[in-house]
């Protein structure tokens, strides 16, 4: 029995700026929420760590969760996506390239499955 | 270059009434924050979900976030604990099968990192 698979999506060489723009990840966490039709159930929680701008944000969905966690100061973002039901592949590759000017992108997908 | 490790860990053959209990998954995630010294940056965000009494929760941690996710009716449940500093083993496995019954646990390990 599967419930579902997991997206673990580790960026690297990203814009600082753009690792501290909550708008930017708001932007992010929008475009993947409409194309992958997630649904949120509750509002995301974010948080913004003093000193480096880092952020977090972590969204709980009818099909899971979403977070992200962004260093500006090593250019390292890393995100997860956990769908317990069926979803089309996204381009996260392409998406974070664009959007942050990641340098690297490794995506792994974990199947979640009774043991 | 490291950010941390992951755990995933997913669960079967629990008891259905042990995953629909919020307050034994709140008793769950005190013990593991206790433990593994894990600091809160935000109220934990709870769901259930109608039909199968099925529990959602996630909390954002200054070392970045645990979730979980249960579904009584498949005995299963998932969760994820992504720190971005070093932690010691925790044992996952006894926990969950004295506290839910779990007839099988798997935990996998991964480090997040620069691509």
């Amino acid at each position: 029995m599967t419930t579902g698979y997991e997206w673990v999506v580790d960026a690297g060489g990203c814009r600082a700026e753009a690792l501290a723009s909550r708008e930017a990840l708001e932007s992010l966490f929008a475009s993947l929420i409409e194309a992958l039709d997630l649904h949120p159930a509750a509002p995301a929680v974010w948080r913004e760590f003093p000193g480096t701008g880092g952020m977090t944000g972590v969204v709980l969905l009818s099909e899971s969760h979403l977070t992200i966690h962004t260093w500006p100061e090593h250019g390292f973002l890393a995100l997860n996506l956990y769908c317990c039901s069926p979803r089309p592949a996204w381009d996260f590759e392409g998406e974070l390239r664009s959007r942050f000017g990641a340098a690297g992108v490794r995506v792994r997908s974990l199947e979640r499955s009774l043991p």
